[in-house]
């Protein structure tokens, strides 16, 4: 199935679909009629188990279990148990990895931690292209402890020579979100760690979209979200890992009651849990994370390889096609084109971006917009056909010649772009 | 419906039930039956749209609408909105309080403001029996801060002549988790802004209990949880308020891209929103906050007044028959016996309160215990019937009397109790 220099007509990909080892994980989604759905790396589709799971955890857990479902149906093991399971996907030992609040509480929780166990080193040090909220979150934590951090922020070019002594932490994320560009998280951490500095990479475009081995990069800290590829639900809760040899000289500063070592002795001192369970503060939202551990289980069943495997063909079909297609249209593949540099999207650049993904979306092609001018498509290997790549590309044609998103509707900006 | 001086038998109480104008909002939840259920006050009972709600939300916004639904289901505008939902309920202005996090996140990022904003006063003032996780929550962040701050921790008669010029901020919860007794938030409310001390309540115990007037007290900041009273599910979102006054003024240490002024513009620089919206940090889980959303709005069908009423005769009748039949067996009341002096709750004292609960809990009456020896029954109005108080009494004679308790099952913990 692999995409080489012939031209690829529809069949093909039909074909190409009849033969995909993981053809049948499509029909464990829930996925619309006359969608063709390539914004799994901003929201996951919905799992077919997760609303029997949530109707019985409602119905039957909370609804008449009440309280006592926090034992009887095991709510208060859900934070580690889930995130034992999330290390698994990601390369790591039970008991690194905990499911906890945002991405974004998640970051500045280990942030803090990354400084206070270095209080001789001054910087946080990451890219300029980096997510823009884990830029935020450094910049509020620094600006909360006053005066002795900074933060660097450097071209992807400069990050290697810009490591030395003064570095805390760096901060990377692993997949781009507007290129999709892979970072070599084992160069970098090996490089990083060999000025002293700690690692943390956010994972939240790698988990479900490249493979991923924490401890085999020996990787000291990582946070990611629930609710891209891994299909965990709108605003999923998120994760964190801590290695193992680094979590009884770190806690956390946002010190709540599930992360103390006895949380029901009620004590007036706080006392850290052992292990990384000391990364909880307060009460995790149920509902939400329960419908993150049905995507998590259906994860867990999956060959991580045979969907890298497919994500690559996908991406590379993708490219093909818009080669084929779409020249002199104004679109210009903004990924990088060789397979294993990217995560599992691709994102082209055309002027008018944010008009061409509100006509594309009119016509049943779900992607999305990043400032200035990407059009990012997602491939999940769990739910995206070939066909759907061959169809997805044929109305972007369209939409191109015909300029159909030259409407004035169009230009308006909605809240969520 | 008054509890005076007469003996009441349970015929009587089925006569209140029949009198009592909030009977009806009882088949707004599903209860199990067979359960005497009165811990409201650590997990609400389940709205009876909840279900069906959320059965829409994952089928039909996650499932179909997917990412699109950010904006055609309003998930992007959920956090503001239900926040002044919650607002009419607490006696804030629409735009004081958004809907994020954990109540320790929250709790959290007010502290830190709150400190921030004074750099000259170096205390938070707290009492000893205050929620232990918010003093786990204060001494968190008093540590990352590091030196200069520090947090005073005062019996509660002691609160009031505590407070001087180097406190930055007065945080209490409004009714005490154990005992259930009210502060006087308007009083020590005034007597803390006399020192230029700003305001913190907790309002987990209270909203949904009592009455709430935030803005006729003149409180600063609150935060609050959405699980107890409220209804919102087990771990619901948590609430903060943010004095109008007092909104530009201060921003979130927790700058996560929600709380930007154009989270969708992708800027570097961190740029706080406007109003309450930048106390919001990562994305919310949304699954758990519309299910918060139903029972908000079931809440505000409420005639609160009536509420507070039943409640307070529910307590009293409970107080009352525990005087009346369960004198010389090991029990005492720990919260006030003045009604306007509690919450929704009265909270009773036995050396071996763990086993007692345990064994109530197997005869179907389900509230709870707090160390070292507090059995806890919530009051809620919304579905507790005056004739589960005598019956819940009866059942708590019957476990005195035959020492049921005193079974070898009873003494082992349970990870929640």
């Amino acid at each position: 199935m692999g995409v080489d220099n012939r031209c690829v007509d529809r069949e093909t990909c039909l074909s190409f679909d009849r033969q995909d080892p993981l053809a049948s994980v499509r029909d464990e989604f829930v996925l619309p009629e006359g969608v063709l759905y390539l914004d799994g790396n901003s929201l996951g589709a919905l799992p077919r188990q997760t609303l029997p799971r949530l109707t019985q955890v409602i119905g039957e857990e909370w609804g008449s279990g009440l309280i006592r479902s926090w034992n009887a149906a095991h709510w208060i093991e859900a934070p580690a148990r889930i995130g034992d399971k999330i290390a698994r996907l990601i390369g790591a030992q039970a008991g690194e990895v905990i499911v906890a609040d945002s991405t974004s509480v998640n970051l500045f929780k280990l942030l803090a931690q990354a400084l206070r166990v270095q209080p001789e080193r001054h910087f946080i040090l990451t890219e300029a292209s980096n997510f823009p909220t884990d830029l935020y979150v450094a910049q509020g934590l620094i600006e909360l402890l006053g005066g002795n951090h900074a933060l660097r922020v450097v071209e992807r070019a400069e990050i290697e020579r810009s490591l030395d002594g003064s570095v805390a932490v760096l901060m990377l994320t692993h997949v781009d979100y507007g290129s999709g560009e892979i970072h070599d998280m084992r160069r970098l951490t090996a490089a990083a760690q060999k000025f002293g500095a700690l690692v943390l990479w956010d994972l939240s475009h790698s988990a479900g979209a490249v493979p991923i081995d924490l401890n085999a990069a020996q990787v000291d800290l990582a946070v990611g979200c629930g609710y891209k590829y891994l299909n965990g639900g709108p605003g999923a809760p998120a994760y964190l890992f801590v290695a193992k040899g680094l979590q009884e000289a770190i806690h956390s500063p946002l010190s709540g009651w599930m992360g103390h070592a006895a949380p029901f002795a009620f004590e007036q001192e706080y006392r850290p849990a052992l292990g990384i369970t000391r990364q909880l503060a307060g009460s995790p939202p149920i509902l939400s994370m329960l419908a993150l551990e049905v995507a998590i289980d259906l994860w867990l069943g999956i060959d991580q390889l045979e969907a890298r495997r497919k994500s690559m063909a996908l991406g590379d079909l993708f490219i093909k096609l818009v080669d084929e297609t779409c020249r002199d249209l104004g679109v210009e593949v903004a990924s990088p084109r060789e397979a294993r540099l990217r995560g599992s999207q691709v994102s082209l650049r055309h002027t008018e971006g944010y008009r061409v993904m509100r006509a594309l979306i009119d016509r049943g092609v779900v992607g999305d917009f990043r400032t200035p001018d990407i059009l990012r498509f997602g491939f999940s290997a769990l739910y995206t056909r070939y066909v759907d790549v061959f169809d997805a590309v044929r109305r972007l044609r369209e939409v191109l010649t015909s300029r159909a998103w030259n409407r004035p509707e169009y230009a308006n900006r909605l809240p969520v772009t």
